[in-house]
């Protein structure tokens, strides 16, 4: 038996998210038949995290088991040559039998892309939100700041995917500048559902004034998702890196 | 009477090219309509040049004639509220009556991409080309210094589009590598029909060894599209910057 290692790159516009779904077609699913016509086996993949509909990946991480003895390198090729345009294996080695995507990640990097000008750029517009407002990058990195460390960022989920602990340790954000885009950096060691695209909201609130600075501590000591920012769309997000 | 010179960005995937076409949609076309919406004027859009079907911009410019007394800043917006999303005007001003940006435009800077790797890039797959072979950069630059200055392009344009002369100046070509990605930049005082893609499809064949750096001196002589290297594909073809 091996176990596989895949670094995955994603365009989610047309997706229903990485996780199989009732609804529309997930990247789960059509990584798991491209490997079905691969190696003949129905497999699970397992991803190191679920992104949701219309979320981009530069490196998702999933893993699968096999019997199959075909090399590697012809696997990759094999799975992008049945793979859609929109989805590549850009990385494939074999990891240690007790290797699990999900549950071994140390934590995930996602980054959150604004434009921020009065239109939205057509070459990028699959792959950002916009914000019309001029928005003060200086507030938005005091802000998020505040964000950093272990906190309880129940004010972040959203109110219909309530886990048993809203508690996670964002270990470093950063909001990069360039040109009319600005990018949102967020290191965690988990995501409650929407959390991301929740502190993007918010940090725009921050940044056009509508929020104080100071405001960010009294969000997430009233644990009520009313008190934060509105939920940026998913377009903006992208995985960026998980760390083993 | 105004002068309304417009900088314009498109994501040309959908649409049949700038100009106007007996089939397929044209760029130049939807703009016309959006300015009609705005001004209730028939106007003609002068564009700097024409891009093929499926060529993108960052900075293709054009000219319009109004009598239109709507503000300048008014005039962007409402065109970019109008505008499909893969079409924006990014920048507007009013120019001298006789500026026509068509004829007054002294250069152009376009953008070769190519992702030379295995497998094509999800997120930039409507922007570049590919190439599976191992390119050699450093041949590929010596091939394009040979491509500068004032030669006679005839083997580089498209046979089904012959002008009357084939004299071009390439002012200066840079090629340029982050990662996978290889970028062909021309800047020319004027561009044959495929020039920019010959061009980039005869340095593809020196990168990979098929044609030596000295044949550029040769292909020029011949004056024979034959004797050069295949088209590139539209979409890994940008037009950068107007010069005037």
């Amino acid at each position: 038996m091996r176990n596989i290692k895949l670094t995955i790159r994603y365009d989610g516009t047309r997706y229903a998210g990485w996780q199989s779904q009732k609804n529309g077609r997930a990247i789960q699913d059509v990584i798991q038949d491209a490997i079905k016509g691969v190696t003949r086996e129905r497999v699970a993949l397992i991803g190191s995290g679920r992104t949701d509909a219309g979320v981009h990946a530069e490196a998702q991480i999933a893993n699968f088991r096999t019997k199959s003895k075909i090399p590697l390198k012809n696997i990759r090729m094999a799975l992008n040559s049945r793979l859609p345009r929109d989805i590549a294996v850009t990385h494939i080695e074999e990891a240690a039998l007790k290797f699990n995507a999900q549950k071994c990640a140390k934590s995930k990097l996602y980054r959150y892309t604004i434009m921020n000008n009065d239109y939205m750029d057509p070459l990028v517009r699959h792959f950002a939100a916009k914000s019309f407002y001029k928005l003060n990058i200086g507030s938005m990195r005091k802000a998020s700041g505040l964000l950093k460390g272990r906190h309880d960022f129940r004010s972040f989920q959203a109110t219909d995917g309530e886990e048993k602990s809203s508690v996670r340790t964002i270990k470093d954000i950063k909001i990069e500048k360039d040109g009319d885009m600005i990018y949102i950096y967020i290191e965690a060691n988990g995501f409650l559902y929407n959390m991301a695209r929740n502190i993007a909201g918010t940090l725009v609130e921050v940044g056009r004034g509508k929020f104080k600075v100071s405001s960010i501590k009294e969000i997430l000591l009233k644990r009520n998702r009313r008190s934060s920012g509105p939920t940026m769309p998913a377009k903006g997000l992208c995985m960026i890196k998980v760390r083993y």
